[in-house]
């Protein structure tokens, strides 16, 4: 396995790659690797030649009284995992060697980042997508992988990538989850005892709205409100969002019909969690 | 010589010409072709083993009160042109083909598009880097051609190129003239006989500030000064903006030091004409 830092080194293994005719498969990631970002690497592993991941806290995402300092971070138990599931390429790159003195270009997605978490934080998105696009451009995959866990993040890359006609492949595997079903998450690091137990209500919530719907319930504001009561009831939780949205366009969902995402965004103390579950109606 | 109307079609013709190898030159156009987009496909010629070109008037990058409707079009004439010279792809797609329902991405280098044009035009320069970028994700060209007649629009394309790290190469071509000095512009198709006279002075005057420099002037307002008294006493010209820059930042340059950008807009009637001269102080 071998660890870059350098863009251009990165460049020069890629094309070596490519000119043998290798597929490239990439994940990109923030590091602190759980069993989330393994199971896109592995599932990248299975599907290319070639798999690079990336760990690059990206300063441009996080807002400016977000957690971007405290971002939990361990390089070398990254590259252990990393290596013990067959990744080819650690690219480890330095905040300038991204964002070098001068920097002044981004990418946005409009509309469809201006609700759910793109509405509780401003300007995540164009970091979003302006990191993905440069990294794309660098790595140049046959295909990326990304979680559903981030559901919106997924819509608002493949939707970058389509309308830049890019040529890369945007693959979105299923959420990981822990055994109370708690989703995967780096900032899963940041609960307290108490706190990480409470946080098991978000997918148990997720789980009852789904037995709502399953048993016929189309109208998306019992939804929401079954939700809310649920986790206000029994935890002290801050609620940042639930919303019932289409899930290709993230347009509201009044009445459910078609295929539906319920995603919601909860504070436990400091740490804002998300999670989602897709139906179809 | 293969005419191209979708990007999927494209796509595949590049795809066939990478795998044996070729290099691709690339020159993304407006149509209505003249001396100086033929100059700037001759040297994709050149230096390429396959030269695409793309005919294409980006409605993003014109404002509402713009010229996008009545800019000039002349597909047949601009075929011919390109055959005579070798083109080996001419790319002419639909409106909806590089923007169709829903689309929402745009790509937006800053602070070196607040001056000069982009000052005038809001939102033009936005326009340009998505099509391009766009673009050169379709053609994936070894090497792309522009012109120095549109210095802020090359120094633009440069940076996002740098910035998000895409494989081409930017090569900016000097300006063709007429033989009385005025730039080569499909909108000189716009002049009046007595606009088009007039706008000779554009160059002389140009001419005349890089022969102050050249007697020893620094002083970026006197020669601004000049331009401006010369334009206003010969013609009936309305001046948009005289500017004198650092040619690699486009900041202000009060006191002429280094590369130096003397740039300029101008209206003839209804047409906004541009021209610009680079200087080594």
């Amino acid at each position: 396995m071998r660890i870059v830092e350098k863009i251009a080194d990165l460049k020069t293994i890629i094309r070596a790659q490519k000119r043998e005719g290798k597929t490239i498969g990439f994940v990109p990631t923030m590091g602190y690797l759980h069993k989330g970002h393994l199971s896109l690497i592995e599932t990248s592993i299975r599907h290319n030649d070639f798999t690079v991941i990336s760990i690059f806290v990206n300063p441009t995402q996080f807002g400016p009284n977000e957690d971007f300092d405290r971002y939990p971070r361990d390089i070398e138990g990254d590259l252990k995992k990393a290596e013990s599931v067959g990744v080819d390429v650690v690219f480890i790159p330095a905040k300038e060697e991204m964002y070098p003195q001068g920097y002044m270009t981004y990418v946005n997605v409009e509309k469809i980042t201006d609700s759910l978490c793109g509405k509780s934080r401003p300007g995540h998105f164009r970091g979003v997508t302006t990191i993905v696009n440069k990294l794309f451009n660098i790595v140049e995959p046959d295909r990326a992988y990304f979680g559903q866990k981030d559901a919106q993040q997924a819509l608002v890359i493949k939707k970058m990538v389509e309308d830049l006609n890019m040529n890369v492949e945007v693959i979105v595997c299923p959420i990981v989850r822990e055994e109370d079903g708690l989703a995967m998450s780096s900032r899963n690091a940041y609960l307290s005892d108490e706190e990480r137990k409470s946080a098991a209500i978000l997918y148990e919530s997720l789980l009852e709205a789904k037995e709502m719907v399953e048993m016929g319930e189309r109208d998306g504001k019992k939804i929401v409100g079954h939700i809310k009561n649920k986790i206000e009831s029994k935890t002290n939780a801050e609620i940042d969002y639930i919303e019932v949205v289409k899930a290709s366009t993230l347009e509201n969902a009044d009445i459910l019909e078609g295929e539906i995402l319920i995603a919601l965004a909860v504070k436990f103390g400091q740490t804002r969690l998300i999670d989602n579950i897709t139906l179809s109606c």
